[in-house]
């Protein structure tokens, strides 16, 4: 917002029925214009197409129409160069901008709110907006989808241990770590298009609650704005903010998944892991330690997971138990969503930055995997193959590495003597499958972590991106 | 669950490379078999379809698979009887299945668990069960949907007030604040639908995190099952949750509109409003105030709507940085998932029972829509016909509003002198609009409160649900 | 912020081991002094009590010390005038204003950081700042309970229903009412003062993580600061943040007590209700309905509280998990409790303002009280009187009352002889217990609503406060 | 529960006025004995100590007190002796114990419900049971911190990494580590103690809303239940549930810091770390992979934590815009209460028995502290003891790392006159200040992680216990 003024105070638009006006400190409470103002250009556009559809059943001449239209283009231009001054005594961003219509274009600029509410129109700018936020983050996950693609093509070979419980588990290989991420993205983008259906129809028409009295039509604002359709009924038209939740939790789910991701970067670049490491201009220092060079990035994203996870309980405590129709309550709900499209859209971008630069260290990874038994399960199977059943093959294996643990080494250390000593049913061939590059290159079916499987996952990947 | 006995302490299946036993407190705080035996119908059905795939690429042979098969159908079968002992010292469901079958069928029931793992079959399980319980639960809400759609055809020129602010705004009906509600209902089904899309993946065949080195077939295994298609990546595929958190927000969407459902219902039943009454069945008394009749019903949904919020909560902090794969946070989903599901559905189907047997007071509904000068609008559209800007046609209403609070009169009530003193355009007809009848009838396009388009938005309803 | 610039990029002053300065959209992402520059007077503050000591132990020369702190009073007075600038490309406001010193004093600015951290400041500016804040809201809360005894005393005989479920129950009187609202903000104030105890200890001392290798003397910059201690753990110095969490819930619930404030309001303003009305300035209007007036204050309250909340979980799901000591996740502590502390104090503010101009309409609120049997348990306790058990007593009133809902009258109506039909003690002298004023005055005992003990209760409210 | 009948269906205590019983599944939907059974004890202490003051002030006799409290006292013991059916038709436990007690003891038993209601005795029940549930809580929360203060002393001089951003910081001790946790569950022990003064208060006497008619001493009855006072307002007492609420709040915060706690448990036994090792008794393993020995506990405890979080959503969300006086809503306050003590004081216990007997390794947290420059900080101190400011010393420092880094040592290893390259004021006795035994035991003031320090805290914490 470039600048306020407080010129108006006393000239509420609203003002007949009133003997005084608003105290000070309820006006400075109640504005929002300090906020919606960034809903300035949707409101134009709105307002734009109701006076078009005013004008063509006749509530509106042509003339009066293009007289408006001209005055809302002037203010929209006014607006996007900042030069603009926004006042709180009125109250919003609808009555700043039809006080100022008024002022430019006289009384005619009085007749734009013929057949409407401000109930209706901040719902109908609030989904135009929102529409075009939910394509920018889009935009945005499909840009780190792409990057995670790639490093998944590049590393699809690279040795790394899959974890459970934080243990070593099995080995798993980096490519395959990063398309587990970039499914979680993908999901993420099917449910936005989803959501997008459901944010895409059109309230506007009805007014205050109840419709209006003048022959309105509804089709032909929605085709104007590009709505999919008009909502049905106009109680739940000013009143319903489900697609502001579902929206906020569909942004729940993409910082719950960066914030997976995160912790993962921020232990790997730990020189407890040693995995990775980031450019310096990803990271920050320290004020007081000199050495720090820390992943700061990662971890914001992550401790801003928690922020729009607030603002989700924010939006379902706003709604829950609030009669119809329209409560001045559902103010509230346009902070939040500003914030949570900023949050995870930015969080978005810099992940789809920076992931092209991770350098993998590809040994120490190796290295990693080799401990930890990571191939045990490997030896079960073999066994399996051998005709043991898999639970009593499971109990071998677990008491071949009670005995590794006990002499300080891994399970491939032990001579075949020893291993024969838990199960006749080893041979020499045992030692193959207990090789890292073995373990992985075995788990070739759909999903798996062979390197084949990978990169054939990551050219499906890209296909279903493009 | 039936009963539970403890006779396998100290056989956990993985204790092979353990050299003492869970202590007893861990063991009861780590056990899920309490609530996870609620699975149990789901986990045989995967188990079998798991176990028929693995004789069809030669793990097993026809025989092991029909002696498998029969020994889970005849657990199934007892556990649907109620008789079947959970051991709690088995840790969960499918220890204590697995552990029964080779107790039932011999050293073949250590063979089905080749292939896969607790991680992956989990998985399965919940996914499984939670698309039943989506498809029982969209059942009822169907059910309450048409039971709203009943009763905004009975009460289609039922008039009341239409409030915001809990304020009189304007008049409107009964039968079209009935498909306002039925609308939220009906987002609500489409959402579930959609969700369910991502429900129906199978996870089978991820094994621990990694894959499986036996030539497993997922697709063969999907199929049977009912799933959709095969998550493409196994690292996903054991730590995903989104599908849970996903039915969540949607089961608190669903609890929000109940909520506020609610919040209508026992205002209206407050002798302030005085709007309806429910049959005594659907309500409760006091235990000191003998003539008390309290809408329990309708405060304890919107009780549970707290309840599931608090789950929402739960699922999405539970989630928020765990690294990849499985970590024994996540056994903390499925209560939750139950007592979402459980809540959700129940109160749905008592609403679906009860809406039809609301009793509408028509006449205390018509009067106090009279109050609050709900036809103010009427005049100012009015005023508008009669050639005056809008901005100016409020201006003058809420000038003659004051004066008739002043005279503690109704608009309508105010001669055509003195109504003519605030604005000359008003002539005899005046009297017209500013009727209950004439203020809905006039809102007639779509979505507005006519009695004919709510029974048209009636009709499209019950089309939709057909 | 009065205006920012960003001539410092490249310039950080932790920039030492790092090879290329921080990405244009890291830095954006990362940079705090956006919000924390809020906290600058606490920050010099707190700068000017360190650097004192400092010259105590022998650390700075007196000299250096007066320099210093005159170098950062100038500062502060500059930033208190609006009269400084600035820079993102310097992170934070510490960073800001170390810079600032260095450029006015020159190179002994670069001494102040000497035997601290950023990671132990922030600490030390967020409690200080706390600090003043639950102060200021104290004094807010405190001049909404004297509103709230005032309008008891003045309302103490004013009978109106008191509602169970919404539906009348027993008639309470108004004041009654009004110290229930005082009661829970007095356990506010309580819980305040509580935890004001745990947010002032100081952290500073504990530096990075481990505390400093120069001979700082803790206990001075306690003193100083007005602290009751020193936190006597360094790397817990640094990571806590309970405080926050801690008076975030204190908020929380203050936001609750108001929320269920506002919603009595809402309703009681409604017409369906007509208990009291607001004045003017204290509602606000509609831009399509030209009769309304709205408690807009009162909803937004109750929206705010939502807001409140959603803070709250964003704190807790901030510190979840999180391993020691500090992460860059804390950052974002501090926007929550700015607007906590903001929301929660101008709602206080506000309520104290309006609360002493709620117009009562006594008659409306005694007739309300007729409705509904609301002397119903005055007849059961009469018949308990009359040696009948009060099962038994229950039993005839609600019979009796059954019967009066048929004949459509109050119990009052019925005459003696039918009454005598329901229970045989019933005497003459029951219809002096089924009027409100009898049913208010009997209830006479500490916590009851009779208009002695609503008097005596306002007395010790008074007595408290003072 | 031991087993529930239902033999009372259709005697409802408040039937009077009903013409129908409730709808079966009303009934199931709405009863809580299948959970508030749990408070039986609780409501018979209760229902004596108001006998005992009705029969003081004259509304029982001396011998129906003398009966209704050894009736009341056998049905105790048959519900403690798992004894009693629990009748869902009954609603709840206050109405099963009232209805056998007229089945026991006749006609008598329905004198007991005099003067007061279910809103007021439920409030008081809760609060009983709450305050005893605080109470054991405390107790393990001291036991815990036992053990952790005993591992501080052992591990005193146990030198390790101290981390922030998940980066090598400075060298801490383990038992300083130790000690941060303990001062979280110090400040919690402190919440606790301040919020059961707040539970401790009486509602009982409030009745339905408004007092009661009968001479009531609640003083005598507060007394005998040993609450610090009586809450001074009956609207307030029956609604109140703020108690709940802070203490679930403080729940949250005892799970946070175990959760902290948790996480770094399960990072220092991943074999990334391998700082110490867990007795198998507290481990579980893999169904598939038999390597693995997994840290279930400390994950569960992690999980749990998001449990209880919800639980506290789920309370602010129930109360939030609630008008007075009892609604229903509010019996979903109890399940979420005792879940939230069960999962809580589990959770603190199993710690207590389980951190004695962390094994940790000493040689590897010691090699650990080695990595990442931990001394970089001491060096930049050094710095200025030779008259550097600290910002030109910490500048010179980053330099010296990054050349380290470059030549792939520490700086220990740079040679003297490499070292005095980045400042002339480097000595010979600058390697003392880059040992780690000398960086811990230069932090030596209160609160520092100097071993001294660490044991003199212990001392301190030892005794504040005590």
């Amino acid at each position: 917002m470039t600048n306020t003024t407080n010129d108006h105070a006393g000239h509420q638009t609203w003002g007949g029925r009133f003997s005084e006006s608003p105290d000070a400190r309820v006006a400075a409470f109640t504005e929002s214009v300090s906020f919606d103002a960034r809903l300035a250009a949707h409101d134009i556009r709105g307002s734009i197409a109701h006076a078009r559809m005013l004008s063509n059943v006749g509530v509106l001449t042509d003339d009066e129409f293009t007289q408006i239209e001209a005055g809302l283009n002037a203010i929209g231009a006014r607006i996007a160069a900042g030069d603009f001054s926004w006042d709180p005594a009125l109250e919003d961003v609808h009555m700043n901008i039809e006080a100022r219509l008024t002022d430019d274009i006289g009384a005619l600029g009085k007749k734009l709110h013929t057949g409407r509410s401000r109930n209706d129109q901040i719902a109908t700018d609030i989904r135009l907006w929102l529409r075009d936020a939910i394509d920018a983050l889009i935009t945005e996950l499909e840009r780190l989808r792409t990057a995670l693609i790639g490093v998944a093509e590049r590393e699809a070979d690279t040795i790394m241990p899959g974890f459970t419980h934080m243990q070593v588990a099995q080995p798993v290989t980096f490519g395959h770590h990063m398309l587990a991420w970039e499914a979680m993205l993908a999901r993420d983008t099917e449910r936005l298009r989803d959501i997008r259906k459901r944010v895409n129809r059109l309230p506007l028409g009805a007014a205050a609650l109840a419709g209006t009295t003048f022959p309105i039509d509804r089709e032909m604002v929605a085709d104007e704005l590009g709505f999919d359709s008009v909502i049905d009924n106009s109680l739940d038209a000013v009143s319903d903010r489900d697609f502001a939740i579902e929206f906020v939790s569909a942004a729940s789910l993409v910082m719950t998944h960066l914030s997976r991701h995160s912790e993962e970067l921020i232990l790997w670049m730990s020189p407890a892991f040693g995995f990775i490491d980031l450019p310096d201009r990803y990271c920050t220092g320290s004020s007081i330690m000199p050495q720090k060079k820390n992943p700061d990035v990662a971890e914001l994203v992550r401790g801003k997971t928690a922020r729009v996870n607030g603002h989700l309980v924010s939006l379902i405590t706003l709604m829950k138990g609030q009669p119809l129709a329209y409560n001045r309550d559902n103010q509230e709900d346009k902070e939040p969503i500003f914030d949570v499209v900023d949050t995870v859209t930015n969080s978005v971008a810099l992940y789809a930055d920076m992931m092209p630069h991770v350098t993998v260290h590809a040994d120490v990874c190796r290295e990693a995997a080799r401990q930890g038994f990571s191939t045990a399960t490997d030896l079960a199977d073999y066994l399996v193959r051998q005709g043991v059943a898999f639970r009593d093959a499971h109990e071998i294996v677990g008491k071949s590495v009670q005995h590794a643990i006990g002499a300080g080494c891994d399970l491939a250390d032990l001579d075949l003597a020893t291993l024969r000593g838990f199960s006749e049913a080893i041979g020499e061939d045992v030692y193959e499958v207990l090789t890292l590059e073995g373990s992985v290159a075995a788990r070739n079916h759909i999903g798996g972590t062979a390197p084949a499987q990978v990169r054939a996952a990551a050219a499906r990947a890209r296909a279903a991106l493009a």
